[in-house]
């Protein structure tokens, strides 16, 4: 039983040039990647440096992808902001672009006051004054909030609420969310690491940072998965790990983006506070990507 | 040696009426403030739910506080935004009118890359291009970052750097720094829990949410602290504890706002994540506003 | 490739009546368990409460388990101590008993001192003394202490190391770890949560704390993996999700004893400072066997 | 009003030879430091490795302390295991010896399950069985359990329990807490960070293991306070911070220990998991003693 949005997205870096976005490289990217078997991209992600853009510069981004998208491609947006108000106006002011959904991590900055009452009084009216479809996101690394399972249970009831994506990158959450939901509710995975086997227990798919550098190994796992070819498929997502590991945790956004240059596509810096990478790490890479093949 | 910003500070609320904010409500509790003590205001602090403001709010807010406050209260402003380039970009907006120093907590969402060495280059790219005096704002109950005293060491002796607003409220940490800084320096302390034994050890004031509610009550401890009446500083400082502890851990700014309400001031309700108080809560806060004889 | 140790364990509660161990009630236990498909039994894990015994207790619940168990069966003994020296003084006091491989936890006290350098010097140390192969035991929730996929890596190759459990329950884990430690190696799954997605990636088997009160299930997920029967493991792994989650996260030890009482083993009470489960949790520890048949 | 176990305590290292523990040293170490102005001893507290040792160590190093301290000064002593029970059974096998109060951290394996009621059981449950006076102790950076200021105030009234250590540092645990328990507590500083501003707002002492390197700075921080000589306690007090964060934060119990030599006193090695210092920092920490004239 196949979802609309099911498939394996990547979530998309931001180009910059010196201190400015740089909307025609992400152009240029977006397009080779169409060439992939990627089922969309996510723009505006933890992964695109969401945080560090102004309004105008995301909608600059995002319509930048939108031109530039095969049309079979399917994009998702990330909208979140601090407040619930100014969540719910910047997602709207996207609407009517074509965007399959807004991916929505939750409020952060008053943690200690983030009570699942709180959380679920904040989704439930984003979703309801939402122009989009809602995905919900669970990225405790970043926010310092984890979103509880019961919590996904509650809101997935809600029919603006189409799924969810997960980057902790646990199974166990997987395990007591997936039967707990509507059929119709796509959970993502947010890890590389875990693409097969959370594919494997229920997951319609992954959104990923990863798929930057290697788009194709990445939408590969899940045409195998599909296939039945369950033994490739594991092969292919161990072989992936250590990229995934090296670009996500060791090396982060810049190691990504040198990846993303060595490989054709445009990486280029990362915004400040985030450093560029050194010169042992850009050896690593190379050679990390060298002995991949790719 | 009494330094230039010296003094207890509070750190306003923003009044929201319905979705907006309420400037005018601002403005007039702010013409009460100016009837206190209080050394000045920090306006767009996290108390000021800055996060959850739009820069045209966020500009509104600071403007009214500028038109309100006495010639003699001093004017900081919370500038911080994720990126380097955004913070400096938005501190900058606000030159020209007679702010006294922009408080600038760290970047906070890629948590695992903000080493010192990122911490560093954020806040002296921030120190160099900023056309206001920087404070630097240690708050890892909201931020999820504990800047090192070391950092503050080193930053310290930059000519655009004058101080200090410590949230976490340990005094290990005042002990580690505060000998170690140029004299010039203010170190502020951010926890109402600790004023008096702060100043003690080398503070010259504080920057607090709780003085929204009681602001006689937290500038006569820094009063009383400079005239040497010190058994007297410490009991008034025991006496504020329950009342901090209540509006700051317990009820946050919801409750904070309520007891703005009950002491005459415009509170009203905070801006949704942050979820209204109940009832019980409501009276436990105005029990306790009695027994202090608020 | 089978493994010596492969296959699913029981991480025996310990029976206490009164302020005393119960031994006998152990052997009762063993007996039945032992004609189940279990692969063997751990004694003095963290779910036997092995922090909360005396030497002389332990050993006589060792004694009490090596009687007891079937010829077939496979016994792994936890003997963590806070010191190097006090692990392998007791880990050799059980020697020559017919002890398949002892478990040993990392010390936790002096967290902010357990290095990745100081935890390998340990682990060599205890490996290269110890008169039993050596499992290592990853238990973050716990100990406080979360041992890195390099320190696995590491440590894997010595002779005397034989394997992991890893009771965080992260796939990520598992997928950095599988393919870069030797072939004999065993990775143990300390999850109730993902037993099957596991296996899938490549681990051994489990050592679970629920198969005290689900031995059946617990074994079944393994042996159907092993028939190549994944649709009916996936079904099984999730149906005892729900089991797992009451039992290890929400009611604790005192909860999952309470669930052998209901199936026919001695659970009886756990020893302080653990607290007994409240009528409430009795009610929905029973209502959820029910519904599961058990 | 004076308490009868105020003061300032050395929390005594252990010392090893090899792979035993060497009483004598710990005599001779006693001898020396009941020169000083210290009120007294813990024996077998966290800088004391107590974790580390066996009950059979551990009752020798308690006789050792018996036979060698002065008379005028008090003994307290260590005397937590997970279990209420272990705690109370090794407790009452040190009465009668002398012995001033017992410390007693709370169990912290099984985190999850420490709530306020479990904490407050165990606690009310060992005061009452215990036939030396308790000590509670709050040290939540090596038990990762951080004790609330309400548990703290629902314990102080029972007629067993005579005080806190608490180590945190945190002067607004302190503020919390100081009014709200009966005047015949305790209330210990643990951190020597801030023993002068926790004198200042209502502690009665402090228990520490910076003592154990610098016992005559430590006392006299106290000394002068109780003399009213606050501004060269605050000095003495900011003199001490270096010293304190090296041996307790960068190098630790091994640091403290080498420390100890250099002092004249017998250090020697710390029990593995715990590693030896390196030579540099063997250099840090001679060239800050002497900077301090030590």
């Amino acid at each position: 039983m196949s979802k609309p949005l099911e498939g394996v997205y990547a979530a998309l870096t931001t180009p910059f040039a010196g201190d400015e976005i740089a909307a025609d490289k992400l152009r240029d990217n977006v397009q080779k990647y169409n060439r992939t078997d990627l089922a969309g991209y996510l723009v505006l992600g933890s992964t695109g440096e969401s945080v560090s853009l102004t309004d105008g510069e995301s909608l600059q981004l995002v319509e930048a992808v939108v031109a530039a998208a095969a049309p079979e491609k399917k994009i998702l947006v990330g909208t979140a902001r601090e407040s619930t108000k100014g969540t719910i106006d910047f997602t709207n002011s996207l609407a009517g672009r074509g965007i399959a959904a807004a991916l929505v991590r939750p409020p952060s900055y008053f943690k200690s006051k983030m009570t699942r009452e709180a959380l679920k009084t904040h989704y439930l009216a984003v979703a309801e004054a939402s122009k989009l479809p809602v995905l919900i996101y669970n990225m405790p690394q970043n926010t310092g909030i984890s979103l509880e399972p019961q919590l996904i249970i509650d809101l997935a009831p809600h029919p603006n609420i189409v799924g969810l994506k997960e980057s902790s990158g646990s199974l166990a959450f997987l395990g007591e969310v997936v039967r707990e939901v509507p059929d119709r509710f796509h959970y993502f995975l947010g890890s590389g690491h875990v693409i097969y086997p959370g594919l494997e227990m229920g997951a319609c798919g992954a959104i990923l940072a990863v798929a930057n550098a290697a788009p194709e190994m990445s939408a590969e796992i899940f045409r195998l998965f599909k296939a039945g070819k369950k033994d490739e498929a594991r092969r292919l997502q161990l072989d992936l790990v250590p990229l995934n590991k090296a670009l996500m945790e060791v090396y982060g956004i810049a190691g990504l983006k040198y990846a993303q240059d060595l490989r054709g596509y445009y990486g280029g810096p990362a915004r400040l506070p985030l450093l560029p990478v050194g010169d042992q790490a850009k050896r690593d890479i190379a050679a990390l990507l060298k002995k991949m093949g790719l």
